[in-house]
């Protein structure tokens, strides 16, 4: 008896709380759907300032933008975070093939973030196709020495959470200059990490290892692009013309974490962040990449302040610099939290795109996470349903290894590896609803976690 | 005891079938995303044929597509179904307004579907702006009689289900004309039903009362166009200069439903429907609007036939013709089931875009939902969880009549009504593996009730 007793209690209590909650969690959608100004933001971000690679002026100029948001969403406190970044440079670029037609023809291209080019010179070589690593290494050195590798991996498209996908295809982004070079080729080619039916290339980050001599140029072919090599490759020798001025400078660029914050009211030594990262790649607008998490990490202050929620624990948003080739952001974040002593019990990361809102990834123990599922219903209006992933985010990846609780928002991911990492990331790829959900979602569960702690 | 041997047996069965049909429906999934024609086809609809609005010669020739489609689908049998169907026309039309600062703009306006324009005249009268049907009610007969009422009623943007959004903004659309005739007024401009954050304006279906003497004009303005109008008529009196050749044509046009069929196996008596509809607004590609429905139909034969898959029961998919300004198609689909006592166990409609789907809407008993609902989890990895609505489709709604269960694929509704009856809904607003995605749910429950039935 007792102990039935107690559980009619917990779940009366339990459903005081959801009912609450679940009143509230309609106010802040009220507020965002109608008028949350993530939408109008994203626009400014991407029109004004447009792609902003670390280190870069567009960088600068993006954290000014950010510094302003922040204000004007009304955060008590804004602060800029310094962070030493790197600054790659892309510069010029082309790549051509001659098949046995004796065409020459263009592809489209981009260098692979971090590589080094050609010196601007053109390069000329036989280009030697392959459909994976295990084709690769059956390779005997002299197809390889000297020649331009061509890996024609597929990103995997019966996988339908496209972020295993991504996963499973993007060791060919970060491995194959190094391994390729390890063998003595001259320059690699890969069919970009994508999901498109077009023929945007996508560039992204690679690390050349301590152990490869040289730093070999590397570039990525949109799919249309790989599939007209794969053909020219298979009716005879194809030679490649590679020219790309890619290099990273030898200097670190000071830049900032943007950050904004409204002080808890019983608990403000508590710290709930939620973030995104402002530095994009340097195409298209870093807008689903990541503009759309950084209006939506602004947009949790702004609809804090329009409903005049106080939270009883602090809650900080943060546009981090430099996820993209260096992560700098991210760790001086970490690295500042630990030098304060900072007591974070909470971190959420929105960098999937802006799409609509499905699921929360959770990367924490087994007792906060039943904590969170116990909120799963008061998402289901939302169309967040998902709670069943193990992902947090790159940018709060220190702070998870400081044993923080870390979340990652999942919207929808059919759309995102279409336009990540390419000159087709702009303002008219991300829908205004589906945006604005996602900062419903976002903003909801801070609000959960800043109100009732996570034990 | 007896009782509880039964349960586990049943508990049993159930897991032994939920296995092989999670294999299934991994089958058919891999096979859609991996080969799926659908994507292709749409694009052959949308630029070689466009749109097709119901008596168009466009109609026409979107019925011999739909076709030879069916047939390259490998359906056993395909015919045509004849359907008499209204011819509508549009012609050209405009909107001017000139307000207190003397200047002519012009507004981005389509007259609404089945209406009847001002014969190519230009008509010009004062514009009396009201918010919606109860501010409209409270005007004088002065106020009203010879002047264009313009009802400014917003798509509530904080419905997030937006078939809700559109079921309470929609009415305007079908009743506005009515209303401001039978008092008196020249015409009607209304707000678009949509909620695009653009100048799109959505034409769609209204139709003349019965005892409304005057077929006025009814045309309705992109959201831009009327915060425009808002503006000026705030600022004091606004002229409209009206002038639309939209009329309906004296005579019907023979048109067709497009049919495709594979034999059931063991039950060929018992049907399992599935089908979106052929006709399209006469704007844009109706790509969306119903494209997409109809693609994902036929790809449910496709994938049957490319897997090997026997169906028990027979399976039909079917294109229906004239589903927006006059049901013809679906009235005559069920017709003609009724006169050859045909046994429909089941009919899925697909006419909500071709976004990530979410969910299915069942319209059908107790019982037959219990049994739907076991196959629930089946769905979850393709990102389908929402069963808990009440939604069959309009095509199959006269089946519905006849006691057939139905249903209806709930994709992702963020987007749609940003699109749906205008000249975005094009091609390139269709993302390629979201159309894939949906047309492996449609074929998983169209493969799970003809291997089980619905009992």
């Amino acid at each position: 008896m007792k102990i039935r007793l107690l559980t009619a209690l917990m779940a009366a209590a339990s459903i005081h709380v959801s009912a609450q909650d679940s009143v509230m969690l309609r106010k802040i959608s009220n507020e965002i759907m109608l008028h949350g100004t993530c939408y109008d933001n994203l626009r400014v971000l991407c029109k004004n300032v447009g792609h902003r690679l670390a280190g870069s002026p567009e960088a600068a100029r993006a954290v000014k933008w950010g510094e302003r948001a922040m204000r004007e969403a009304g955060a008590d406190k804004v602060w800029l975070q310094p962070v030493d970044v790197p600054h790659w440079v892309r510069g010029e670029e082309h790549l051509y093939v001659r098949g046995e037609d004796g065409r020459k023809v263009a592809l489209s291209m981009l260098s692979i973030g971090n590589t080094e080019g050609t010196g601007g010179e053109t390069w000329k070589a036989p280009i030697v196709m392959v459909k994976d690593m295990d084709e690769f290494s059956k390779l005997s050195d002299d197809e390889i020495k000297d020649k331009i590798i061509f890996f024609d991996y597929h990103f995997r498209q019966d996988l339908i959470f496209t972020f295993e996908g991504y996963g499973d295809a993007v060791k060919y982004r970060w491995l194959a200059p190094n391994v390729a070079s390890s063998r003595g080729a001259l320059a690699v080619i890969i069919r970009a990490v994508s999901t498109g039916e077009d023929d945007y290339p996508h560039t992204g980050a690679m690390r050349y290892m301590d152990t490869v001599k040289r730093h070999i140029p590397a570039v990525a072919i949109g799919n249309y692009s790989a599939d007209l090599l794969v053909k020219k490759c298979k009716q005879g020798e194809v030679i490649g013309y590679l020219s790309a001025e890619a290099h990273m400078l030898p200097d670190m660029v000071r830049s900032y974490n943007v950050i904004g914050e409204i002080k808890g009211s019983e608990h403000p030594e508590k710290i709930v962040v939620v973030g995104g990262h402002l530095d994009s790649w340097d195409v298209g607008e870093g807008a689903n990449d990541d503009g759309t998490g950084c209006v939506q990490s602004i947009e949790v202050i702004r609809a804090f302040k329009a409903l005049g929620i106080r939270p009883k624990c602090t809650v900080r948003a943060v546009l981090f610099m430099n996820e993209e080739n260096g992560l700098k952001g991210g760790l001086a974040y970490g690295d500042s939290a630990k030098a304060r002593n900072e007591q974070h019990i909470f971190a959420l990361e929105t960098d999937a795109g802006g799409f609509s809102p499905r699921g929360f990834g959770l990367k924490m123990n087994a007792k906060k996470k039943a904590q969170i599922w116990r909120y799963k219903n008061l998402f289901l209006p939302y169309g967040v349903y998902d709670f069943s992933r193990d992902e947090g985010g790159a940018d709060i990846s220190p702070l998870e290894k400081m044993d923080v609780p870390t979340a990652g928002l999942l919207p929808d991911p059919q759309r995102y590896f279409d336009l990540h990492h390419t000159d087709n990331d702009v303002f008219e790829n991300v829908n205004h609803r589906e945006l604005k959900l996602g900062a419903v979602a976002v903003t909801g569960m801070v609000y959960l976690v800043s109100e009732h702690g996570l034990k």
